[in-house]
């Protein structure tokens, strides 16, 4: 009586008789091709950490952004499409240089959120800044507002959640658990920076090396890390 | 003669040779998948109870926001896609500042459902602010006018209506039959938050813990629970 | 030669080789699913009454809106798809609205009935106010101008007709047959209710009740019976 | 080589290889399940006669409109779908209005006509008047402009030829037969009114009544007969 | 390897694999299903000369225009769709207005020509005054401008080309023909317009009148004929 | 795994597996099936010579207009849809124009080229100017400006290439063999003339006439010859 | 249960059930397509170098334009369509000439590479500039700002990478191994040409020439080899 699965697949953004996206769904599974990041908030600052693949010894390392910051307050990680991504994080970035412009003050980390996820939900609408698509990327969002720090997960539905630690990207699944095993919340930031290699490192096909993971923190201002600061936290493994 | 069913559902906002409208009945679909909640109307105000799955015990359980507040004097609990309901709920915010700066009053609870519902029904014609599906989320709208408290029950196809009590999502069958049962009009406010939550723990897997419940009421103001205050209500049980 | 006649019903506004618009022909299906309405005419005024189908007894009867006000000299009762047509109600109260406010007095009956075919006939066009599909709902607008009482009866296809007496919705066509029977224009107002309901009473398949039957008249000001008028008129039956 | 005719004709505005259009030919379909409509053309005016079909006794017949005022000086009587006639027609009057406020006299009948067929040809464009598909109706338009009387026939394409007695409609064929053999140029109004209804009564499968047939004439003021002027033709019959 | 001739009709304006634009050949073909219209240039000005299809005698001869106006200079015979030929006429008549006004000078009869195959060529772009398919008509422009007398040819994919004598619709390759073996650029006008009827004569199956053919001629301000004047054409054949 | 190719010739504007576009391919294949036209740039300016197609012996040759002038320092001979090719001189005539009037002075050739390059290429995206598929044309262009005399090729792909010589059209793979053995720089403009009328003559299948050629030069201005220029240059044959 | 590949590459922007894009990755095969360009940075500038493939010798080798200036201190080679190449390039140029005029400073290398990438992730949207295809086309972009010498890749999907060297078109995966092996931080910038000629020498099938390779450099100003600077670099191989 009904179609098969496979024919309601091929609309960007029906409901299957089950009451299913697929398309959504799929946007879901290049996420699980992309590379893995990870997040940790402690009540001192959040932690980001991702893997990033170079697949060529003449890649400049640095270019191979995985972890960009909003604004002084605010920074993300991300796997999936990259391009996608950045469009998501230059619309972030607008909102909380207009929002400064307007109020003369931060935009919380919540509102910045809530207004990537928007772009994201209103996607296959013909709008100016909306894709044809779903975008295909995952965000760890990090920030430091007066609420304190926090540490937000967005997905390609739109939808958004706060968390304590979370992983997304291809070693996602395995990287997870090993978080619930170890994370505390009364960790201190170098004890978060330490578990999120860690737990990048088990998911790793490679070693570690400072040029192929990233380490960022916001405490309370957004600071990417310096190869040389990574290699310290590379040394504590 | 005619088609069979299967090939009327592709169409985003088609008739079917019986007069329906599949789209419709697939995103009524997609909140029979979501978690329950449950309304209440007393004389004394209304109560809104709803279940939050979490999925991860490092997802921070107040940022799985299922009762939201449209203003003071209404709020709301959803069954469905999240993204979806936050939509409506922005517009409907909108709606409801936007009269009280025109009018100098605040908005009636009917007024604010019919323009969430208005929202809904247009979905499909590429305007600003509708989707190019319907919404795939069910909303409780509770509230308090000069008409005294009172409770409203949407659905996809942009049709509400005016309740005592009512249950969504997955487990509302099994729900609404116990509130048939056990609500009647005269009720204390105290009584109708023990019957919400029993409501829920007999729909719900896992036992009823201060972290996966919300309860709110709007008597005559909208109050969401604090964790102290929702293990109140537990304890009556 | 010709495509078999599924072939063509796919089309939301295209002939078949006979002529025919299949998408408006099944809207019309539509109204056989909804709930009976029925419309009489008198010297003395409009009689409206409609079935209400209450699927929970925690429903606010009055909340299922079947006879809706569109000015004080005009009324209609519907069948078919209730959002469908509150947007075409809606619509037609702003005609009445800007009317009276650009020429100082009400709109006509038929002007009225008009602006809300045009609507009707309006859909598949991308306008702002128009439907990406046929409106699933037919109207008995009852009203009262300069020519006196009056009766009209629309369709999906956006045609319109006067009438003496009509009725619409899934027990119509028994209904008619009690009309044509019953009806003379010669009927008091009060022979009318009577008629009305007792028409009602033939198709419906509960007991008739103050609340799942709503009645009202324009005579020359719409009124909505209130239950106790109501059980006057169940009390004559 | 070709593909068959039968997957020509979905496309809304495509030509056959043959060079044909489908939907324009379905369209005129349309036109053949119309009531039957008759115009006359004298040396003293026009004469129009509709069939009206009242499927039921309390059907108001003066509200079955099918033969309406454009302008004092222009009448039409139309065939088939009658919700498109009355956009054709409410278009024909606001041009003739904005004709007369513009020149300060009344619009030609041929300027009417053509202006009537620009509306209908153009469909499918997303103009803001047309249609997504062709107009399902035949309009006889009769007029008394500065260069006497005359009479119009439109069909679906957007053409329109002058005639002296024309028949559209299910009726038409028969009907035009038999006004090739009785008509005359030389006939008087009053002959004219005689031979149109004598031609209705022959396709008409009902007797002829003053509630089934409209009479109008344009001599040179478009009038539409009263009942008690449609019974004095009868009676001549 | 590629798809058959039949699958590359449907677009309708799409490349086949060898290169050809299916829906103008078919537009083509409409043409050929056309009554023949035939053009003479000579020295004293051009011939135009058209077949008339009277489908019943009460039919206004008058108004089977198929030889229209265009400028004071301009004139032109068409065969295909009657309305099609309309919009294009229609639109050369603001273009020449246009030009008069702003330059006080007649437009040449090339830049009307060009104007016309503009729109035509323009199909399928969702323009104001563009058509969603090929216009399926062909023309004869004649004209008389500073270069002296010149007939043009133009189809339906835009292209036009200048002509001593050409015919086109049903009867042109028997039309040409005789055209070619006939026509010397000698002629007075009064033996073009006795070739033309002549050609014409040959193709038509009913025998020649002054209701079934139309002539006109630019000598060099445009006049068409009539009945009286083409009565004395046809005495002379 | 892939499609076969057949399934990616529809979309207008998509790639197939291995990168190609197939609409634009298929353009390029209406240029095989236009007349031969072939360029050739000396020190002292650029000739250029088509083939006309002369289907009747009463059409204008003057007409077939095969070579056009862009500004009186640019020409250009084309093969392959006449009527796109206007489209594409006229842009590029307005283009010229406006530079003229914007900055007093001639626009260089090669912007020219890109300016008819850029409209080319912007098929299928709905802008005023573009068309909805490709432009079937090709078009060498010849030009002088302050970098001496020029010679441009473009297809239907929006690229185009500076050339010494080139021929296009259904001759064009003979005529430029022919062009690659005999020509050489140091031409003289009268031995440009002569090989260039010569490769003509290889590929054509009727015998030169001053009727079926037509020869240009821009040198550094414009100029097409006239019927006695041609016979000079057949003369040297 | 899901679609076979072949169902998804249809969709110009759609995902497929494993999370990919195929119309992008169809682009990339266009450029597999395309001829070898190769860039190498060094701590003295940039050097670029391209294949160009010269079909015919009548053809100018400096109109085959491989590489190209965006800014004084920009430019870059290209591998794909040459048509899409330029107008990204041409979009280049507006942003760096908008930004000096704004700012009165260089615009950076990176800012140019992310509004380039900006308009090829567009594609499929309908704006005024983006395609409704991806660009089929790779560029190398070579650049000088303050943070001294760079280069990136940029690909159809709208990604950027930031490289040392890097190679690009058919014979890419053997250039690619070549400069790992041969490539150092430390080169002088002759080394660099003489490698980036020497690397492309090893994919081309034709002899290396004056006029089949272009060679540019950055270093701090874009520079692109005369043929005598060329040959001098070709002379040290």
């Amino acid at each position: 009586m009904f179609l098969t699965r496979s024919e309601y697949d091929r609309g960007v953004n029906t409901f299957s008789p089950e009451g299913r996206l697929f398309q959504v769904e799929y946007a879901i599974e290049a996420i699980k091709l992309g590379s893995t990041a990870v997040g940790l908030k402690t009540n001192h600052g959040v932690v980001l950490a991702v893997e990033k693949r170079i697949t060529s010894p003449l890649l400049e390392p640095a270019s191979v952004e995985k972890i960009m910051e909003i604004d002084t307050h605010i920074g993300c990680a991300m796997s999936g499409l990259i391009a996608d991504a950045r469009t998501l994080v230059e619309h972030a970035r607008n909102e909380t240089q207009h929002h400064r412009f307007s109020y003369n003050e931060p935009m919380s980390v919540e509102s910045t959120t809530q207004a990537l996820c928007d772009l994201a939900l209103r996607f296959g609408e013909g709008d100016e800044e909306s894709m044809s698509r779903p975008f295909g990327v995952s965000l760890l969002i990090a920030g430091h507002d007066e609420k304190g720090p926090c540490l937000y997960h967005t997905d390609p539905s739109g939808t958004f959640w706060q968390c304590d630690a979370k992983a997304i990207g291809s070693g996602s699944e395995g990287a997870d658990t090993s978080l619930q095993e170890s994370y505390n919340k009364e960790m201190t930031l170098e004890e978060a920076e330490t578990l999120a290699l860690s737990t990048l490192k088990q998911v790793m096909e490679e070693k570690v090396t400072a040029s192929n993971v990233d380490i960022a923190k916001v405490a309370p201002v957004f600071h990417l890390y310096t190869p040389a600061e990574v290699e310290v936290v590379i040394g504590r493994l």
